[in-house]
């Protein structure tokens, strides 16, 4: 209980997001030391005034809260922290949950699309979703159109995961309030945000990248060129996670994305049977090795992570790579593996002196192991 | 025009089949040999009265009768004869057109579809084939639906083949009448059959191996499971034709075929892009480069094909092969190579005493190189 306070509140501490969390759980050997050394790495990056710390009192109010409402709190490394998800490199540190938390470690398929479906997609998403649902649990983000066809369809015949954008009493969209509820009684709802956030624009890429580390396999059906489906799909893709996509006809707008996908190698579905032929049992690492986060986080994240020792680099190497490394970051995003090649630094030393710059909030880390510099404040 | 003569002769003689004419063309120095060769080979297959050969009047009328209508007869062999047709093992050694021959050998693209065809189905073919009459001549089969909407649309921007089971003087289908005279004037109607031959049920998979083999890559729009279209599919495939689906709903059966293409490894076609991006200059050598029979056909029948010397086999392994290949035919089929193995005698021994019991009518030579004994008339 302790531990979790600690943990939440690093979790909430400013210029702490899912990477920079990560990297200081593996360089610290807990969470309280992690904490504590947050004000002197943001000086240390150039911060003047230290980044804000959430207090002990605001963790312990949230964690509070959330037992009222039935809900768990999961840290990354916890053993109910649904696996494949640990295994992505941006895995959320924290994740509330209402309903039964090991739905999100059970065998899933996650199914979404269009808002604006049409009445045979919506068909299609009931029907695929309860025919898959004997043998799986589907995941979906609770959204109009597919994502609530795929939630009804799946509770009619098994367990349904309900990915949120917003905090895990906020009911979104409003006219899906009584299947929000159904959920969390017949499956799991899930949420990164906190309690009474209101979900905007910017939260739902994050819950896409939840549902896409969720499953082992995602079904796209309507989706319309740059949506968000299509996101969602290459989140899955990158994270090596089997792609399926629902063809249409040419002429609706609603099926150029989905037809996209199966030109690009997404198994083109039909009916369950061509997504359970298809199902692995584990993520390809695909797309993944390339991150040595990932890497990191497939030998041991499953499991609580097990705290490296911090970077065996001397003060002076540390000064040095503090004065290369800054000039090096622009908005544009480069690959760390460039910066160190480019002042001939060691990968630790570079680590050291980002994660520094990460908390005074001067970078950004982003996927594929690139960083790039923030405007700023 | 005496050739023509003869060698309309030896194309309508009796148990004479594609595969058969070209083997007596390959065997004699031109048609009058292999038309004189004919009695004796079929009675040394075990025929009992020789098989009926077409008189010089009745093939004299009948080139006058296609004279008359305005069509041109391509024999097997000639310069205008199309080059990708001749290089598949079962081409028509005889081809009757009516129009501008030249659109045969023409760089083309096949439209091919169900039917009963759907509104969006007919919009989406006529759209297709009137942007890749653009540059690519659109072959199809006349027939109700799809057939008929990529002819349309290709006669509003370019040249168009029909490629028709009957003879070339009967319009059929009869809604499709003045269709078929606007593609004589603006492409061509070519016809395998005879002049006076109404379309019956086996006309048809010939008809589909004319458009399979004039084509560089064949377009599937709309069809169901075990569709006419989808036999079309397949003979293109097994010539190296390229293979393109437009997909379709999972809840419309007429989109089974498609997305079962596509599952395949068809292209996946929503536009003309779709198939220019993808149509090769010439076609695949696969699934027919195991044929014999083709590797021959490739090597010299764009141009007149250049005899082959009798097999060197003496009188005695003959009698031998007469001996001991019947017994070994069943009507399942076996391939060629099989026989050569079993009775231990060279291919040239097995292919003389093949083409003896083929005028015979004893044997049917079937694709991929393959014989079934015919029952006895």
């Amino acid at each position: 209980m302790e531990d979790a306070v600690t943990r939440l509140r690093l979790v909430r501490t400013e210029s702490v997001g899912p990477l920079t969390y990560r990297r200081l759980m593996a360089r610290f050997p807990n969470a309280e030391d992690a904490l504590a050394a947050v004000p002197e790495l943001a000086r240390m990056g150039g911060r003047e005034t230290p980044p804000r710390i959430a207090s002990r009192g605001e963790a312990e109010a949230e964690l509070a809260a959330l037992r009222k409402l039935g809900a768990a709190a999961l840290f990354l490394g916890d053993a109910l922290y649904p696996p494949f998800l640990a295994e992505t490199p941006d895995a959320p540190p924290f994740l509330a949950v209402l309903g039964d938390a090991r739905c999100l470690s059970a065998r899933s398929v996650g199914i979404v699309g269009a808002r604006n479906a049409s009445a045979n997609g919506m068909r299609l998403a009931q029907n695929l979703a309860a025919d898959l649902a004997r043998d799986l649990v589907i995941v979906s983000g609770l959204a109009r159109g597919i994502d609530g066809a795929a939630h009804t369809g799946a509770l009619a015949a098994g367990k349904t995961v309900a990915v949120i954008a917003g905090g895990l009493d906020v009911a979104y969209p409003p006219e899906h309030d009584k299947l929000q509820q159904r959920i969390a009684e017949n499956g799991a709802v899930v949420a990164e945000a906190r309690l009474g956030t209101a979900p905007m624009a910017k939260h739902f890429p994050k819950r896409n990248r939840i549902i896409a580390g969720l499953v082992l396999g995602l079904v796209v059906i309507e989706a319309a060129e740059r949506s968000g489906s299509l996101l969602t799909a290459r989140l899955a893709n990158e994270a090596g996670r089997e792609l399926f996509a629902v063809p249409g006809s040419p002429l609706d707008p609603r099926s150029r994305g989905t037809n996209d996908l199966i030109r690009q190698g997404a198994h083109l579905t039909e009916t369950a049977a061509d997504v359970l032929a298809n199902l692995p049992d584990h993520p390809r690492l695909q797309g993944l090795a390339r991150d040595p986060l990932f890497r990191h986080a497939r030998s041991g994240l499953a499991e609580p992570p097990a705290p490296l020792p911090a970077p065996e680099t001397d003060a002076a190497t540390l000064r040095t790579a503090r004065t290369k490394i800054p000039p090096l970051l622009t908005a544009d995003p480069v690959q760390v593996d460039e910066i160190a090649r480019r002042c001939q630094l060691s990968m630790a030393a570079v680590a050291a002196v980002l994660l520094e710059l990460e908390l005074a909030g001067r970078v950004e880390t982003l996927s594929g192991n690139r960083v790039a510099a923030l405007a700023a404040a």
